[in-house]
């Protein structure tokens, strides 16, 4: 029975408790800031027992999925507490930052860069569900700074849950992420505020908003505990892709504004065939 | 067995044919500008004939499910060789416009401006699909310039497809609709280019992205037939729409340049309430 300490118990964090669980042969030690994410954590059955520092040493591998400001001081506190053999991942979205804090570490080659694609717009432990991870993506960044016996186990584990692992430079992770995720969430919130701003009357955007806009806006349900330190952290690329964002908002503005029939047509038959990128997007 | 004819033998047009004749007591006559949409339309078992203008008027009733930009012709042609007891119903997704066309026609009071809420991002008669229109809301507008008997036949065509039917001014009808389903799908459009733009190599997208991306671009599927002529159509306030859109991004990429790390906590928490408001919507 292998021994796997959680640290954090939400979305992402409880649905690691609940998939190693249903694999079998691994003890849930988990950790959650909030006593009360914990105590339904264990109620829940995402976790068997509580982790508290002194049992670190004891766990074969640790699970960080906190907020990604939280990370780095945690991931120190975690390697400076476990042993030699210990495996140590966290699973947060943006990965520069925690890198360059890590790389000097003496047990930097414990620890993965890891990242499932996974998320819903939900979060706590209540949101944590089986199979959240079965056929996706997990992405791992600068492997070639983990010792590949470490490596190992962690890329082994996430193909246990049924996920397939991808590596990537971390400065690269953070940029292309900023596009397929970070702009999504965005743009989400910001459609949100628009329509909150001037339908006061929710009567109103309950009786004609179909499926197409709870589809564009779900992300707004983010959680903001989350969020706002990615969006934060990862800045620079952020600021950059909106910008990007913005403009081409802008350009289509313009041919609205000059009733440029044939142009609208031309960009929107151009923008369809991201359908079958999307459609490969499990 | 009423006979019913229908315009349009797409995804909202081709879902009227399937759910009548799913009720049975129907049968449905289709034309469409498109000669294989037509013969996919029938072989398809959406409709049982082809209907040809001399056959309007032995027509009880006919939908109307064309691009807007054809309708106002489509709609004065259809009512002119249509008996008086005829009833005539469109389903764009824009009202202001048809409704000031046809206010001084003869015959306007056996027309009913109609809206169901129910696209989907697919388009043409494959898109159809059986229960598409059940349980959600079918928005009529300005009702009390069609006569009586012919809005109730029309009111009670969409409550046996399972629908609910809500009454709007079609001024009202088209500016709500620009922010919680124009917009949306200009989100979404400008999502798609902007990732587009930067993401020339697919695996990268397909890597990365979740299903937090593909719920934000999914409208970006949607047809440029049918969304060219409604964001022209509704280009007051779609514009208004958008200046407000772009002044919040710039918004939040204001506090995003000065780390306002508060603020955006705020400002994300407030914007979560929308969730209650998306739960609601079918």
């Amino acid at each position: 029975m292998k021994k796997i300490g959680i640290i954090g118990t939400g979305l992402i964090g409880g649905s690691y408790g609940l998939a190693l669980k249903q694999l079998g042969g691994y003890r849930i030690y988990a950790a959650d800031a909030s006593r009360k994410h914990l105590n339904l954590a264990l109620n829940a059955g995402l976790a068997d027992e509580e982790l508290t520092p002194d049992l670190y040493a004891e766990m074969d591998g640790i699970i960080l999925s906190v907020p990604v400001d939280v990370l780095p001081r945690l991931a120190v506190e975690v390697l400076e507490r476990t042993s030699r053999n210990t495996w140590i991942f966290d699973t947060g979205s943006i990965k520069s930052n925690l890198a360059s804090f890590l790389s000097k570490h003496a047990e930097r080659k414990r620890f993965v860069l890891s990242h499932p694609i996974a998320g819903t717009e939900y979060s706590g432990p209540g949101a944590a569900k089986t199979g959240l991870f079965e056929g996706k993506i997990n992405i791992i960044c600068n492997p070639g700074e983990s010792d590949k016996n470490i490596l190992k186990e962690v890329i082994d584990l996430h193909e246990k849950l049924g996920m397939t692992n991808h590596f990537l430079d971390a400065q690269e992770h953070d940029e292309h992420i900023a596009y397929v995720s970070h702009l999504s969430h965005i743009s989400s919130f910001l459609l949100g505020k628009t329509v909150m701003d001037v339908e006061s009357d929710e009567k109103n955007i309950f009786l004609m908003a179909g499926s197409g806009f709870a589809s564009t806006v779900r992300l707004a349900k983010s959680s903001p505990d989350t969020w706002t330190p990615i969006f934060l952290e990862n800045k620079t690329a952020l600021l950059k892709v909106m910008r990007q964002y913005l403009q081409n908002l802008n350009y289509f503005a313009s041919l609205l504004e000059e009733k440029k029939n044939e142009e609208i047509h031309t960009l929107l038959k151009e923008i369809n065939k991201i359908g079958k990128i999307i459609d490969g997007i499990r």
